[in-house]
């Protein structure tokens, strides 16, 4: 295998040409592929069907104390939700609410509360100049969307092998303006990192200045494993415990991924401090959140073991896509000097870190070529890539023969890129 | 009957004994009632029922355009869900957006959104002092909560027959500090009053002078038909064309009290203008609403004719509990002089007025006996209604035996607080 960095310009010229022949003959193809979102695959839906069988006969709408789901009433969610969710998270029903069908949309109005009314009393964000939020990255788009949205600075933190850089976090948090941090704790997006022990220890011992600073722990992909040996990730709960700082934690999933995405269940998990302030503002946003369908959820699943069990079946369609991606990158790109990528226990995505300065060009080419990636730069805040060398692949949703063929063209112009900029 | 105005002291104390007595009788039986809320009872529940079936057998989850409901995407609705609404409230499709279970949460995110961003670009209302809104009362006290929550003066503009005091709004929308109005233009909570083809005509001819002033279009009760001669609204969208005034309205509608509340799809009706803005806001708030829902109503209700039917059955429920609450108000205190109600052709509520300074009392008196009613006050703006006489009643939840136990007692208290007041 050519190192291009060690190649000569000889050498770069001939395997440019050779690239560029073979990028001409995919792109005369006329393809139409689809790798930018993280969307389950059809097959994985079809799992879930049988769901929509479990509330049609008589009665069986009614919760186990009686309680008529096709009504107005329980604001937090069925007592049973709260139960099996609970168990997922291993923190108290108490502790959580059980909500609508989008966690981003319980991040959004949390970020919302905070900038307009303020959390628990303290200031409203909207209020107050120069406020900012952490952001790990590479990350989640749609979470730094949020904060750039009501005017909060985005600062990036970069990401490493443990999670984010705790020493930077730790600095940050000294500025009373600094008033959270977003973090995809297990499987992050795109990254597949699963904090380490001592960085969650590090989080809960977190003493920021700003009394109203919030750690958006959304643990999206906390059942999400794709292998037999998956990570493990610390209750953040149990750590801050221990420092009483309960309070800091915010933490979120649903079950876009595990149920149907857009008609799962999103759940949040919080002190009772807020928990109790969260509620006090959906008793004026909202009449209630479907029940019905947290129902439908707790019958089909029943709890954590069955959620466990059933994310297997999923993991057992979703292994051989990551299985081509990473044989793939390591066939073409192995060696090479040009790409570094992470190999996942779990979670959406595989993350590629192309030559620097290659990302967008990379993409483009793809683009050009009919196939869509997640935009360069999407995983960073502004979608601003400094180094402009992410690339985010989504590998759950193309039949497993578009994804070869998306990947084989993948590796082609990640190279040709790299060539370009080594010339 | 006794008209309690004309009444000597000592008739009056004669009568007081007589109602103590009887009161002290329905007191000693320890009753549970709730006349509280206007929620769905369980047999018009029942009749949606068969709506969970649709979804169950294969490929019943596409779209007519082959799109899988069950995955990401289609943030303002599906296809046939947005033509099914648009036909019931006679507008374009592309001027619907098809959501979530909640209309209240949609207009909660609407002034949030005004109070954070501002509306098409115009000033946050956060950063103007003194912002108010128009409260047509009495009316429906969720609606006055979500402006009161953001810090918004709510100011009563009392109801008339024919709808808000129109007179007064033009007056007040001179102000450019006043940036909207609840309305419930059709069978209005609580008094089940539609607004005359001129009140909605001068709306939509009205010239706030605030360029951000929106008029919340809370169409909750559509078709909430009670009878065969269903009163008949204006289309607002129709009469604001002729004044260019679409960009003022925003309406609403929801499933909550045609299918399942909480468990219905909310929808709501704007201009372009608005659509546009609306959907850049949706874009970062949330990855979509739930489409498997939206599907079920459509596959159920097929079209506007579908849904109009199914209203018949509720109002064939619903009717004996109104013609009840109604018999019992007029056998009981009419021609006492000592209270007014309305008799809806719609809607969920009879709003009685009692005597001046009456309502608290006599709503205080019901609940030492075990029923509750709805907060006198409830109806205005702070929960403080400045005569203390409207009582909103909702006959449509308990079963018929505890909703005559319940109106006995209440038209017994009603005259005891009337009589405690004139002695």
């Amino acid at each position: 295998m050519l190192n291009l960095k060690k190649a000569t310009t000889e050498e770069l010229s001939a395997r440019l040409s050779e690239l560029r022949a073979l990028y001409e003959e995919y792109k005369s193809r006329d393809l139409r592929l689809d790798m930018s979102r993280g969307k389950p695959g059809s097959e994985q839906l079809d799992l879930t069907l049988p769901m929509f069988e479990s509330l049609s006969a008589k009665d069986t709408y009614l919760t186990q104390t009686g309680f008529d789901t096709r009504n107005y009433g329980l604001l937090d969610g069925i007592p049973e939700a709260k139960l099996l969710f609970a168990e997922l998270l291993d923190v108290s029903p108490d502790n959580v609410i059980v909500c609508g069908n989008s966690s981003l949309n319980l991040m959004f109005d949390y970020i919302s509360t905070a900038y307009a009314k303020g959390l628990c009393g303290s200031t409203p964000w909207s209020k107050l100049e120069g406020v900012k939020f952490l952001c790990p990255a590479p990350g989640y788009d749609r979470h730094f969307g949020i904060t750039e949205y009501f005017g909060i600075e985005n600062i990036v933190i970069p990401m490493t092998e443990n999670g984010p850089d705790m020493d930077l976090v730790e600095d940050y948090v000294k500025d009373p303006l600094v008033k959270g941090i977003w973090c995809v704790p297990m499987y992050s997006n795109p990254d597949g990192i699963t904090y380490s022990d001592e960085t969650v220890r590090r989080f809960a011992a977190l003493k920021p200045a700003a009394e109203d600073f919030r750690v958006m722990w959304d643990n999206a992909y906390c059942v999400h494993h794709l292998t037999d040996t998956p990570d493990t990730l610390l209750n953040i709960f149990d750590e801050a415990k221990t420092h009483n700082s309960e309070d800091l934690f915010i933490e979120l999933m649903s079950t876009s991924k595990i149920s149907f995405p857009g008609a799962g269940v999103a759940v949040l998990a919080a002190s009772a401090r807020n928990v109790a302030d969260i509620k006090s503002r959906m008793t004026v946003q909202t009449i209630g959140f479907d029940k019905l369908n947290m129902l439908r959820h707790v019958r089909f699943f029943k709890n954590a073991d069955g959620v466990n069990a059933h994310m297997k079946l999923h993991a057992a369609l979703l292994r051989p896509r990551f299985e081509l991606v990473l044989s793939m990158l390591e066939r073409e790109l192995g060696g090479r000097g040009i790409a570094q990528w992470h190999t996942p226990n779990g979670g959406y995505f595989v993350s590629v870190n192309v030559c620097e300065g290659c990302a967008k060009r990379t993409v483009r080419l793809l683009a050009e070529a009919g196939v869509v990636l997640t935009g360069a730069g999407a995983t960073y805040p502004y979608g601003n890539d400094p180094a402009d060398s992410n690339i985010r692949l989504a590998p759950t949703f193309p039949p497993v023969e578009e994804l070869q063929v998306a990947m084989e063209l993948f590796c082609i112009c990640a190279e040709i890129a790299a060539i370009e900029a080594l010339i």
